[in-house]
């Protein structure tokens, strides 16, 4: 068992090499090899924090991993990063542990923008240019770097912050790294220019208004992965046309479909497996004046490829 | 975060220092104060193979705990032990990882030992002397250590195994502990000589027989963790007059009372936790005659509880 710390993980070319496995990952999760068991959760409601347990594998894989991640959100008044993770790989031939994966959450962030970047190649006009970013936090940040990274052209993205601090910090940071990025106050005219949107935040209502929201534009949700989170309004989910999840079950009990479904504006059969579009098997985009929507829930499968991304490069297995 | 080894591990007094808080953490499932999610489980029956995820936490604790134990029952066949475990200590304050406990399964070992230890003195009768322990393995031997640790009192332990070769050698390695344990090949003679009968093992139908069983009898089963195995007839489950469970929900599950209850040879209201019989809260033995069985499938604020021993007896919290 070797224990692999964050800043070798952060050190790796995960992006574009984890494409490949990530999409495969979400395949894998409709074609019948992914054994994917039920999210784990712990709830710490009096210190306003919770706790994941995700865990599955992908037939002919040489691991299995089990993550915790955990959601610290007052930890910021101390001085610390909310979130935590840690993921460990064991050999589906032996069952022994082969790896720590001691990333504090770096692998999850890099797997989450991978899959919203794939969602969003997957669904969005082949034309479209405008992205606008709702969030300034940590994984807008990373939804732009993956989305930049593996598309194959360039986009003009524009992001919107509640706290337009963090906006012009994050468009400063991407900047430096080669990614031009604007910065805007307002989110309405920001979804009225935007052929996508990424919503990225921890809200607890919705941001995004039907009535802002162009025919043929294409939404990757990835901000809410709980219950009682929400980025998008009831009205507008019932109005796509084509509604796409990682994995429908979780979207409709903790994800942003949770809401539309609750309150009986979509049925669960509405609803795509993003790796049935992706194998072909269902239609995606099928105007370009329909409106798509992706809501990504997160899936341990996602950990695993991600997992053995970064051990093959680190030479582990 | 630090990794905290086996051979570190193995040098702790752990046996009889973790009796307080293992009892304890059987009455935290009663009283509201654990939060104990259902197991998680992958299956590889192409390899004969499984892998257990447990996690959980107790009000009030510093840290919390997701452990992973693996099952691969080939491996011997390649030099190599069937069981595998990690445990995350995770800190209830701040979601960070504490340490990693590399334990290979060992504290998984000694806190189901302490537990068979702690169910056995609180149901058998006061004035038991013969221990039977059906099965010669690892566990066998823990149950034996951890009871002669903490019993206050001198058993006569006598062992049958399958394999008479490893009854007697581990007769052998616990004489050389101090601790003496006769060996016999005839368990139906074993089983009436017995006060209280420890069955351990991982067998697929029933070995012993009510009929062998005499009044009095205080049985402690820990083999049966998982779907299809069994050590106990399902007449003798139904005979007797106390039934208690680490965890209700999962002995009926998957534990030795699921056979008697998927049967209908006994109701769920028959089982009592064993937190509330330590809590004083339900009745466990009523009369010498009695027959009492305690179902152990095992539970996560177990590990909690020998984790956080550890690490305070390691100076880490």
């Amino acid at each position: 068992m070797i224990t692999i710390g964050p800043e070798q993980i952060a050190s790796l070319p995960l992006l574009r090499e984890s494409v490949g496995a990530i999409r495969d990952a979400y395949i894998s999760v409709t074609d019948g090899r992914a054994q994917l068991p039920p999210v784990g959760y712990l709830g710490f409601p009096d210190r306003n924090a919770d706790c994941h347990v995700k865990f599955g594998y992908i037939q002919g894989d040489p691991i299995f991993v089990v993550k915790m991640s955990s959601g610290f959100y007052d930890n910021p008044k101390r001085g610390l990063p909310s979130n935590n993770g840690i993921m460990i790989a064991v050999s589906a031939e032996t069952g022994e542990v082969v790896a720590i994966l001691d990333d504090r959450g770096l692998l999850t962030e890099v797997r989450t923008a991978v899959g919203g970047a794939i969602a969003t190649l997957a669904l969005a006009r082949p034309d479209a240019e405008v992205v606008g970013v709702v969030g300034a936090g940590t994984q807008a940040r990373a939804q732009i770097r993956a989305l930049a990274a593996i598309a194959g052209k360039v986009f003009e993205f524009v992001v919107w912050g509640r706290n337009g601090k963090a906006a012009s910090e994050l468009a400063r940071n991407l900047l430096a790294e080669g990614v031009v990025v604007g910065v805007t106050a307002d989110l309405e005219t920001l979804c009225g220019r935007a052929d996508i949107i990424i919503t990225t935040t921890p809200s607890a209502q919705a941001l995004v208004l039907s009535e802002w929201v162009g025919a043929g534009t294409h939404i990757t949700a990835v901000g809410a992965d709980a219950p009682g989170k929400q980025e998008l309004a009831v009205s507008l989910v019932a109005r796509a046309g084509r509604l796409v999840a990682d994995l429908v079950e979780q979207s409709v009990n903790h994800g942003e479909f949770s809401h539309a479904h609750a309150s009986l504006q979509i049925e669960v059969g509405r609803i795509a497996d993003l790796g049935s579009v992706l194998a072909g098997a269902v239609e995606g985009r099928s105007s370009a004046e329909e409106i798509t929507i992706a809501d990504l829930t997160g899936l341990a499968v996602q950990d695993i490829a991600i997992a053995r991304v970064a051990l093959h490069q680190l030479g582990v297995c």
